[in-house]
């Protein structure tokens, strides 16, 4: 007999509440917050074939459903403090269910959140997650704090770069091809995305500006320059790429880091005084930051190479729906 | 050219925002917390063709969308704040999205509530809703506060009763003739759910349990009781019933109001010296309440006719997974 939706969640999602005051199984959830801070929330919807692929392992599919979410709390420097899940699935697949669980909570376990709440239903896979995170008042990184003169930084895996999730997709889709060695590698970038939550609350009283990098780098600069009213020119051969990566051609490599999509590193602006404390953040934090370019009055984002010639800009980020 | 996902929640999500710190167009919203206030949190993911039927129009999945969120705020006893949209959308079809924006803000502003963010993707049709609503500690209605002897109450439409939007379906899926005006009139209930927010808040202090009927009210009955670690009698001739279900032969009648699912009415328990109370949180809310039955020490729910006579239970309420 098929298991009936209440007995799903209470197999797969239920676990002992922590912090909430009333965690899954009631009409809401009830959360008592930290007096004196604010709350961050963030919604993220992932799909089937638009932000995974059919062939992810259900671990990793866990795992990122909560990273992508986790990782907009980290570009405003927000502690995670609880999610929720709604979760559509086309059928009942207990073996799906326990590995998306045991990915989902290996990486809420790492940041001390818990699930408070959510919803299960019958439709085409969709994974909907909502995260909560606090944060003092005035503290919050945002998109449009950016003034000229900032320096304009990338975290990346340390040894590694941005732009291999990307690399991953375009192997996936059979446009490149990879040895096994090289398409683990960055298959594990695009399926296992690392948020910077640490980096994020390093950050706070640092970086004048931050987004994470979801649609690609220059798509995503684009909101901080649009909302900080600036310009950036970025020094493409400062862009940081994996040994992976850095063995395709020059235009693969700009094109994966600068219009990749799905990197959930932070891209950040600083005044250009902070350079040591940026870097003692990102050493705390355990993580890699690359100082790519810089915020001027300009408009929009200019590319130079490393003789200072303009470059032309590479294909945009893909966008949802025109992507 | 196609609008691209940015376009799209800017020409039709993106409003002023009142009460947020931070709304629509970071990677976070930012709320400032009530101070002593807890919070609570409810997510509801709505698919095509399980919550909703290809032919509703946009306007009434909007508002439907969101009210079916509020509805569980609304049996907690919480004061709406704000929420998040995640939509899913398999083509950007803009008269789709006017009409659907239009009657979402239309019951936020119902509510003085605001979008505060959220995400759009391509995909197949998905609405994800999660709602925050704040309420003094200790004064959340629950599930587990049912106690024995306590009046068994369910709200309705004035003049109306529950199961009007199960009739709906049946009408809709061709098992039950209906006449144009008896088919709008429980298409509306169906379609157009009105949350008890309202009466939810009347309910702090005077309720001993709550839940809000989505699944059929035998089937959340069972939710209270299990939670409450009791047993439930009901008098299914005190059903409330619409004029337009009364017609129906007495066995739609009970299956429709005992397990028809997507009432968004409450249900609740109140110690029986609390009548009173319940009546004047009813009226000051412009709502109906009637009360049902009791709550015993037995287990489960039995039901028994107007004659005391115990009477076979209705098909219980429809789950999401194996309805």
């Amino acid at each position: 007999m098929a298991l009936g939706e209440f007995d799903l969640i209470q197999k797969y999602f239920t676990r002992p509440t922590r912090q909430a005051v009333l965690g899954i199984g009631d009409d809401c959830a009830l959360l008592q917050p930290t007096p004196g801070m604010q709350w961050a929330i963030s919604s993220d919807m992932l799909v089937e074939g638009r932000h995974f692929l059919a062939t992810v392992p259900p671990e990793r599919l866990g795992h990122k459903a909560l990273a992508v979410n986790l990782s907009d709390l980290a570009a405003c420097g927000a502690k995670p403090v609880a999610f929720t899940l709604a979760l559509a699935l086309p059928r009942v697949d207990e073996t799906f269910l326990a590995g998306l669980a045991q990915g989902l909570f290996a990486l809420a376990d790492t940041h001390g959140i818990e699930l408070v709440g959510g919803d299960t239903t019958a439709g085409p896979l969709n994974l909907c997650i909502t995260v909560f995170g606090d944060l003092p008042p005035g503290q919050a990184l945002r998109r449009d704090g950016a003034r000229p003169g900032d320096a304009l930084w990338v975290s990346h895996p340390v040894g590694g770069g941005i732009g291999d999730a990307r690399l991953a997709l375009e192997a996936f889709r059979g446009r490149i091809a990879l040895s096994g060695d090289d398409f683990e590698a960055v298959r594990r970038a695009m399926e296992l995305p690392q948020p910077r939550v640490a980096l994020g609350l390093g950050l706070r009283g640092v970086a004048s500006a931050a987004i994470d990098l979801s649609d690609g780098l220059a798509g995503d600069l684009a909101h901080v320059l649009r909302r900080s009213g600036v310009g950036a020119v970025i020094d493409v051969h400062t862009l940081p790429v994996s040994p992976v990566l850095a063995r395709q051609p020059l235009a693969v490599q700009r094109d994966c880091a600068l219009a990749g999509g799905d990197d959930y590193e932070l891209l950040f602006t600083a005044p250009a005084n902070a350079e040591a404390r940026v870097l003692a953040a990102a050493a705390a934090a355990g993580v890699a930051v690359r100082r790519i370019g810089w915020i001027d009055t300009g408009t929009g984002l200019r590319l130079q190479d490393s003789q200072g010639t303009a470059a032309g800009l590479a294909p945009l980020g893909f966008d949802h729906f025109t992507g």
